[in-house]
């Protein structure tokens, strides 16, 4: 991986902030996956910044939701290098910057190719594109292909949690959301599942994943049904619920008072009982540890994602907030995702 | 265990800020292993004061040195309360209040004279006395059947990070260090064995566990070899290490500037070089995140326990302060514990 530079950091952003700030003591936060891709430019900044203290973040830095600034006050830095995500909301410590990785794999234009031919047997004819942030650069070069094959495609302008017209995160498909209606079908710029399985359950049309890392092409609306079957189950054991367990984000980014407050809100309405929980990294073996018999379900304020993808084995069903309200007020016929 | 009331809690210290300070927004930080015997406590306080929000942490609570002060304050709750630890540090946020969560176990008499037969087959006449926290209540009745058995018991003064005579924690044993030339073994009242291997590292006496969940005895000093031989073959492994990582704690608790300071003089003093991890919960997992190849070995300034009880499994030799000292300046006669 090292030498084919997989990814291209936005290094001038940091140094010019050392060249202006001057800072002494640097946090750098990256995603676990791209932490030893980071470690050619740390050595860059190392060798040209001599006598600034770089500390490489051991976070797991799941998003911008979870940026590590009280790590970065605990340890009197005077700088925080988040990598690889946009802004998701304004910290308290002040001097934090969001440093791009930008993937430098272009999928081929045999490949679009195909991958238009694949929607056009559907029946396809406009698409909502979108992407996550590392594959930003390849956009328009993806567009142009697919409306050079006389596809209308439309890009929703940015809003919510994200910077950009079309990007999307694991929490926020509010761009492709805005086109939904104009839609046929979303392609979506993304390597793995989850980025693609979370726009299928946000906008319940058919996803075609186009996966820059495999340069191939999947549709992925039958996965996204088979999630949305296992949702429905957990929604429909929840239903009988007489008392919840609701998980409240430990970090600031994932604190959201009002969601929690209207949650709690509806549970009283209904004459249920609860109880709360803080996390910061929360995993099956978080909730095991703080499990009480007498709660029947749970609901997670503080990420969307974790019930699906990480929690879905737990014993008692963990429903999202979108799940969460349905079950709560008892609309069950629209998926609500991910809110 | 709940009808059995295994811990006894100090509800009425929270019961007491409830009156005086009124609170409204409460967070409660408990060890995993007490989190469950904890709720009945907590459903006390939810009935007398429901007007009050209790909020449990899902954080592991390791220590008081792992306080989820941070968290209170994400979270703007106005009252932080952690049970089962005394206090290590003085925190940042000024709301805390340390609530003991004390055994109710009791080891027969007819255990303690084994003991006593036992130690005094050995030719031991004077013992160190000490425990952790939760077996504060017996201290003095332990001490009473040894004495009356005529064996020269001695307990150490308070001092380090420690609140009583005679306690221990898992990274602080001075006050058995301190009566260390003067005993021919100690005596240590806990349960499993992490308290008692450290203490047997920290004064290389014989360690005998006095254990009030089992009821039993036992000899650990052959346990505690077994450990040392491990540590030395790490430091061994470490002697030609080019590069090192240094892990820094991100809790405050867990951060010490001073230390660190320190061990980075010695390894630019040796022409050595080293990168600098920053780390909250650190496990084998997140070291094989971060883990550079031209690192050789590891030094963790956090915790000196997570090398011995967590990391041991870890490809490259991770260190404890103690032994990167030892290392780092050549001194390897004496084993260093912990820091």
């Amino acid at each position: 991986m090292g030498k084919n530079k997989p990814y291209i950091f936005e290094i001038e952003k940091i140094e010019s902030i050392l060249k202006e700030r001057k800072p002494k003591k640097i946090l750098i936060q990256i995603p676990d996956g791209l932490k030893k891709s980071f470690y050619n430019t740390l050595d860059v900044l190392k060798e040209k910044y001599g006598n600034v203290e770089f500390i490489i973040s051991s976070d797991p830095a799941y998003g911008a939701c979870f940026l590590a600034e009280n790590e970065a006050l605990n340890l009197n830095a005077d700088l925080l290098v988040h990598v690889g995500h946009t802004e998701y909301y304004r910290p308290s410590f002040s001097n934090v910057v969001y440093v791009g990785a930008y993937s430098t794999l272009k999928p081929s234009t045999d490949m679009i190719r195909s991958l238009i031919s694949y929607v056009k047997s559907k029946g396809i004819e406009k698409v909502g594109l979108s992407y996550v942030i590392q594959h930003k650069p390849i956009v328009n070069y993806v567009k142009n292909i697919l409306e050079q094959e006389s596809l209308r495609v439309l890009i929703g302008k940015k809003s919510g949690y994200v910077k950009y017209d079309g990007q999307i995160i694991g929490c926020d498909y509010s761009t492709a959301v805005k086109v939904n209606n104009y839609v046929d079908a979303h392609i979506v710029i993304c390597g793995g599942y989850f980025h693609a399985i979370g726009l299928g359950l946000a906008t319940m049309k058919p996803v075609i994943k186009l996966d820059p890392y495999t340069n191939s092409f999947e549709d992925i609306s039958k996965t996204v049904k088979r999630y949305l079957s296992v949702r429905y189950a957990k929604i429909m054991r929840s239903l009988d619920a007489k008392k919840y367990g609701v998980i409240v984000g430990a970090r600031k980014g994932q604190y959201r008072s009002e969601l929690i407050k209207f949650l709690i809100k509806l549970i009283k309405s209904r004459g249920l009982e609860y109880e709360l929980f803080s996390a910061d990294i929360l995993t099956i073996d978080v909730l095991r540890n703080i499990d009480r018999d007498d709660i029947d379900a749970y609901m997670v304020t503080s990420c969307p994602r974790l019930p699906i993808d990480d929690l879905g084995e737990f014993e008692k069903p963990v429903l999202t907030p979108g799940e969460a309200i349905m079950v709560l007020t008892g609309n069950l016929d629209k998926y609500r995702f991910p809110w």
